[in-house]
């Protein structure tokens, strides 16, 4: 099929739906608005975003202070909020309050500056806000660029995404909801296409800077180096990524362990 | 066998094992003194517990500041130590500052001043300083009890936890590094046993408290109740509770929806 035809389609197919827009990295990061200009050729693309980076938070909500949210105008006439919450609590508060009552056909986070492949889903704000809007039923993709630099060169990033973000349109989700989509830090000439895979096993291997502040209190400051548990020839988003390609990871948040389930019988009892 | 005989087998054994102990309520938390209470009766146990509340913190870490750590005497002679980070944190400075080179035998978090059952897993602080701790390999159960208030009655939380801990050393966990375990909130002689089940389908039906603050800026403060997506039959953490049994989640950090990847195949392509 045509696929230029298609997107002319998905166009004024999606003209009157609402395409949620966030990520972890603030709403001034260069990726978050690489992502808005693939967005809106789309749809009706609305952005909640935070207002300061909030990388690592995971799957973090506010609890103890209440959010804000101001309008802000940086997208090019799109609709755009910041907030002083985490990714999650963007979301929380797009659905909840700004589009209340409205559709939202599809949520997208990111594009993040750096990484979010194997274990890194888990930390992710960008993609813990994506997995927050797939609880809600709502089907949504988080895109990773393999660059942690603020000037990181998107371009390769917004063809596989526009891509990606079609096809999905074209065949929606059904019982999965969350794709976590990650690029090599390549030129789209280079990239050698898409990988549909498992998660990969890694780790950090954490260390801290150790130092003492300014009143000689010692303190502790993360930092540390990934470390990959796969072999070359295991079909996951380490590898995919190391080859080249940009690995498609479909995730859920039904964290049961069924395959070990059974082991587990044994401690069926009362006392 | 005769439990008891274990019980005091098991303390011989591991006297000089490591047991990581943390929460997300914070180390004032009486739900963290009843499980230190169980946990020492099982090894040397070590404390390493946020400083402050930290529900709803999920996974998140602290990359953009330093974290402290402050030696305590809260446990009657338990080693202890209070951190300025997140559940999490307080899971990775354990094992590379505090415990570094120690081998820890297992890591308690809890007892949580709440359910973490269904959805709630990935939200919670106490889950995902247990889930951090079974990243790294150690084996590792969080504990809830269904009952939010500060006094809340810890005592058959602590006699299921007791049951559980002894159980999970005699047979030590081997692919599934990670149980969440919720306590219904009644006395023991009320509870109807443990049931091991899979994690319930729900959500939170969020709300916003709206109002405006001192500068009349208006806020909006996350509030909500939860929402079960099950039928009564199905055996999952939900409908155990319900029904008066301790419910016991194997659960893991690998996220793919393995169920689903083939429907994705269709994306693989290359621009």
């Amino acid at each position: 099929m045509n696929h230029y035809w298609n997107l002319s389609y998905l166009a004024t197919k999606l003209r009157q739906e609402m395409i949620l827009v966030t990520n972890d990295d603030g709403i001034v990061a260069p990726g978050i608005k690489a992502l808005v200009e693939v967005a809106r050729e789309f749809g009706n693309v609305v952005v909640v975003a935070p207002d300061s980076p909030q990388s690592g938070k995971g799957h973090a909500i506010t609890l103890s202070n209440p959010l804000k949210i101001r309008k802000v105008e940086m997208f090019d006439g799109v609709t755009a909020y910041e907030c002083n919450g985490t990714p999650v609590d963007c979301v929380k508060i797009a659905k909840n309050v700004l589009l209340k009552d409205q559709s939202i056909s599809l949520c997208l986070s990111g594009i993040n500056h750096g990484s979010n492949a194997s274990i890194n889903i888990i930390y992710s704000g960008t993609m813990s806000a994506a997995m927050e809007a797939s609880i809600e039923g709502i089907p949504s993709i988080g895109f990773s660029l393999c660059d942690y630099s603020f000037d990181a060169d998107f371009s390769a990033s917004k063809v596989y995404a526009r891509k990606i973000i079609a096809d999905i349109l074209l065949s929606p989700m059904q019982d999965c909801k969350l794709l976590n989509v990650n690029i090599p830090a390549l030129p789209t000439s280079e990239i050698k296409g898409i990988k549909v895979c498992k998660q990969g096993a890694g780790t950090w291997v954490e260390e801290f800077q150790e130092g003492l502040d300014p009143r000689g209190v010692p303190y502790y400051w993360l930092t540390g180096k990934f470390q990959s548990f796969e072999n070359d020839e295991v079909d996951n988003d380490i590898n995919a990524l190391k080859n080249g390609y940009v690995s498609v990871v479909p995730s859920m948040h039904d964290l049961t362990h069924y395959g070990e389930m059974s082991k587990f019988k044994l401690l069926e009892s009362k006392i």
